[in-house]
């Protein structure tokens, strides 16, 4: 087993699949107990207080309770039992594996505290570590550690949710300024501009500048700060809504890849803005979003629109494409000086984003594709010598999209996805941090506005929720000390999953037929060359023209032989390995698929036809996967279980065929 | 010590103020690592896979990994020390106190195996736990098991946001079955009625029998369920926004008292609703809302726009007042009779709905007023025989609210507030499971439509939130199975905590003023009779009529004697008693508060001028308050103890009166 000698050893950082660690963390776990219970008692030791004696506890209702308590436990630990086993390298399928135990342990640690980082109020031991957490984010993006803000929410969705109400919100800034510089009677080139315009021109970082100057010019004429400042709050997105004295404002439209994870399309419905103001733009033959596309309907909408915003996906959630972060920017570029027209960039790296890990040296400084190739090979992180694949990850293009994204205004980050952390930890990084005071809402109960506190302490004034677990911070904060976001760390983590997927990709790819009687052969087509470690594939007979047979075909495969659910008799526990699938649909992807298809011998008129085709897919979490770190070749092995278990069901598969 | 022998003991549910019961609890969380590493173990264990072997953990880089995990937790214990006492019964602050431990346990436990309950596939041991709390929540607000639904979500924040947006899509539902109706060129009664008329004049309810009702019709008529299904989705809210043609679409006002949770006005904001569109009912002096002001103001708007929802409080964050929701529904019936309109209610119980459990026997039945007076008598849950108080709880109009709220559309209630469980967990219960369709988003790699799968364990395709916790549906359905909701259980917790808040009323209000030389006096002076346990108060010298200096007087004491924070030295854990302010302003209030500060001698013009008045906030969520647990009069302390801080601190008080 070739181990390397440099960074963590993530080996150290887990239960282990079969709890190889469980006496170091049931250590950790049981001191961070007694630790908290000291602190109990050293509040106010010295008086009299005795809550619950001894000769309360052997009262029988005592008793009784204590055993209703330990029956109810017993009963939870049993029905737990029916979860999927994420830890083992066996578990292919969603974006899950075991988490790291120090967050788990992290989490009850400050839960026995049970902060609430809302506010610092309810949280004083704990908003210090989301703040920091924020700044890590900052770090593994390249934002401005001053200039920008991050924070924890409970997921992906909820970040998506906050940028694009961002991005709403800012759209109509100039508009509000335009009609304050009218009602206080002060002149600017601002108000000779149209209000159509307005809503077209400027970029999110532009609005906010725009915003301090005018207001600051307003501020100076009028001599009085705060009744300026009400005007403003009084005329703006979050008093008026959508619609303004009984009219629409067309704020325009938000590009997102046919790839956009669902909670987009939430988003636009729960904003108000309905997701007939979305265009899906078609991806390219790597799922990325087709970037050629975009540039037209860009140009073609900002005829007669405003652009909202254009959404890139880093780690798609079906196939952990990249979308081209560089190429949104330069089209950005382009649209402003030609057509003087701007828009929000947010960027859904809920899983893809500590991706970005891999690329920062030591100093967390981003490598350029010398170097990261260079350490990439000598710490044999990715690329195998016992086999033949070559290291060729990553894709040029991925490598520049990664490298552009301190371009970009907001990116959803997910620790509960590849930052192998227990849920809920979602979080969302923003450019600039002015933008947060767009959403702002205060309480005087919790959050009086900044001028009486520090604002960084009054988190839950600038997001989407309310109460959050101070807990979850904790965890996060534990994650990213012990498990540095660059090359080290990590890095060196994520890039064993990449190599696992590269490896099953590869496996896949040039694995042969699964032969039966008759000369029928079962070919497995993986769609893609994974951006990341999600490799989705689909099984066909050899020969067969007939879409809705390879879907059926596909189908039973990942029900029967690889699927999460108990069957014919068999326990979960009993599944050698569980796959996730999906269906790439008429609907979702329009005829993305089609090349795909068509290379493994499909018509467009089939496609036309049956509008879906079945994919399995299997999500990479593991670094176990190549035999870099177990004597386990699972890849090998997968292929093997495959063509053992379709042999045995081939009554019921070629039943398929007739 | 008096401690009634009937329903749970709850003093076996929490690791106790001192940690009583570290024992037992710590032998369950080993229990159930163990219980899990087992699991893990007995997944494939014939195999010879060996991930972390005794060779690997004698690594350098292996110890290296363990020490800087380890140290990394010490930090982390370490800091969270700075963390309040929520523990303590002299912790009287914000909305917390110490959690149960089993549900702890039971999220640690989940934890282990890291269950999303966004989808079945995800959270096969814990998507159950999770509607069996949703039926939880329906039986303890008395909906309809088989009708209505209920889930887990981040928050009480999230909750309101969720209701508001099914309220804002649903309202439009009749106008896009007219739009249906003309298009598929059938004639129904329905496209004779005006759309604005059409905006007005439903109830929720009435809008989901009215959406079968036209689209069965529909699709009998067309004979192609699916056409007709997807025509309804492209014209509906969630595909066209609230701009609809260019246009503004009224779909009218949201009522909410003056005392709504500040989620309220972040949500208009992020429906796209604005907050214009909320109008704030004053609050009676009680800090209910004022239900003849309600009155007047719904009729008064209904004339030229309709109604979109009714917002109640019960247990309102600043003083866990209880809107009379018998009223609100006695309000929409007469509308409904008069007017021909109608309009959702919503109730934030967010802290008030666990009180629910007060009112409900052991079978789960509503108890009538002598019962339940009999009850809280015969177990001695309210009132103590030892003090003069008398059991004067509930007032009726707070008796009435709780038994209406089974006639509310959706209601809003935290688990992680009175149901003493940790962040997060919130949740929402509506009265007709419908409703959820009108939010709802499908994505097939994690739920397909329904007819595929089971509807119910495709839990993330009709909410807000994505990817969530199984833990914390562990964590909640644990501590609904040892703690009832009734008054068995949570009931009797519940009622331990009014009985020490409306001791804390008492005492306040009858302690004898604090008298410092030239016999200048400071009385303490309590704002309501609480309706639930949060107690409100204010300190004046007495004959002081400059509400600027009470102001300053109570924020020395809250900040120097009972404030959260480390001051002069002394450390969080030096405080004796730890209290949490806000401030009733005239924007939040207007002249809400007038009552109050008349009552202690106090002008309008005074109002008028200084617009705010800082009032102490005391939430009760100890069942130790009074001396019914333990042999100890916290109330008495309290008192005892601002009598002696006020004196310590007389000269800087004293420059306050200068």
């Amino acid at each position: 087993m070739t181990k390397p000698e440099f960074g963590v050893n993530f080996e150290a950082y887990f239960l282990g699949p079969k709890g190889e660690n469980y006496d170091f963390y049931e250590k950790l776990l049981k001191e961070t107990l007694k630790d908290h219970i000291h602190w109990r008692k050293a509040f106010h030791a010295d008086t009299s207080e005795d809550f619950i004696t001894d000769a309360d506890k052997r009262r029988a209702d005592f008793r009784k309770s204590q055993e209703k308590i330990e029956d109810t436990l017993h009963r939870l630990t049993e029905l737990l039992k029916k979860n999927q086993p994420f830890f083992s390298p066996r578990y292919i399928g969603h974006m899950n594996w075991e988490t790291m135990a120090a967050p788990l342990i992290a989490y009850f640690s400050a839960a026995l505290y049970n902060p609430n980082n809302v506010a610092k109020a309810g949280s004083t031991g704990t908003s210090d570590l989301e703040i920091e957490v924020g700044k890590d984010f900052l770090k593994l993006f390249g934002f401005d550690e001053i200039k920008g803000w991050g924070h924890i929410c409970t997921g992906g969705t909820i970040a998506n949710m906050e940028a694009l109400w961002m991005a709403r919100n800012m759209k109509v800034i100039p508009v509000v300024l335009k009609e304050m510089l009218k009602t206080f009677k002060i002149k600017d080139k601002l108000s000779t501009i149209p209000t159509k315009k307005l809503l077209k021109c400027f970029n999110p970082g532009e609005i906010l500048d725009l915003k301090d100057l005018v207001l600051a010019k307003i501020k100076k004429a009028v001599q009085d700060d705060k009744k300026v400042e009400n005007t403003f709050e009084h005329i703006d997105m979050q008093e008026r809504g959508l619609i303004w004295e009984g009219k629409g404002i067309d704020i325009g439209v938000v590009f997102l890849p046919e790839t956009k994870h669902y909670s987009l399309k939430k988003a636009m419905d729960l904003l108000g803005l309905g997701r007939q103001n979305a265009c899906f733009v078609p991806v390219d033959k790597n799922y990325r979003m087709d970037m050629k596309k975009l540039r037209e309907m860009i140009f073609e909408v900002s005829r007669k629109r405003p652009i909202l915003a254009v959404v890139g996906v880093v780690g798609s959630t079906e196939e952990s494409s990249v979308d081209e972060i560089d190429q949104i920017i330069e089209i950005r570029k382009e649209l402003q000086e030609k057509k003087d027209m701007g828009f929000h960039i947010h960027i859904d790296a809920a899983y893809g984003g500590y991706v970005r890990s891999l690329f920062l040296d030591q100093n967390g400084n981003f490598m350029n594709k010398e170097q990261l190739a260079e350490q990439l090979k000598l710490f044999g992180i990715i690329g195998d010598k016992k086999e033949r694949r070559e290291v060729s990850w990553p894709h040029k293009e991925v490598f520049k999209a990664f490298a552009a994204m301190p371009e970009a205004d907001t990116i959803t980050v997910d620790p509960h996805k590849l930052g192998y952390i227990l849920y809920p930890a979602g979080g969302i990084a923003m450019k600039d941090k002015r933008m947060r005071e767009s959403i702002q809402t205060f309480a005087p109960y919790v959050f009086p506005r900044p001028q009486e506190g520090e604002p960084d302490a009054l988190i839950g004034a600038y997001i989407l929720e309310g109460s959050k677990p101070g807990a979850a911070a904790a965890a996060v904060w534990t994650a990213h000390r012990i498990m540095p976001l660059d090359i080290t760390g990590y890095g060196k983590l994520i890039g064993e999953t990449i190599d696992g997927a590269q490896a099953l990709w590869y496996g896949l790819t040039h694995s042969s037929p699964f032969t039966f009687e008759n000369n029928i052969k079962i070919r497995v087509y993986p769609v893609i060359k994974p951006d990341i470690n999600i490799v989705n594939y689909a099984f066909n007979f050899e020969g067969n023209r007939g879409l809705e047979k390879m879907n059926r075909l596909t189908s039973f495969i990942s029900d029967e032989i690889l699927g999460y659910l108990p069957r014919n008799g068999k326990l979960i526990l009993d599944r050698k390995f569980i796959v996730s699938t999906t269906d790439f649909t008429i609907e979702e992807y329009e005829n993305s698929p089609l090349p795909f298809l068509q290379r493994i011998g499909f018509s467009k008129e089939e496609w036309n036809k049956i509008r879906t085709v079945k994919i399995i897919r299997s999500v990479i979490m593991s670094p176990y996967l190549t035999p870099d770190y177990v004597d386990v070749n699972y890849v090998q092995m997968f292929i093997d279980y495959l063509r053992e278990e379709i042999t045995r069901n081939s009554e019921q598969i070629l039943k398929i065929l007739s």
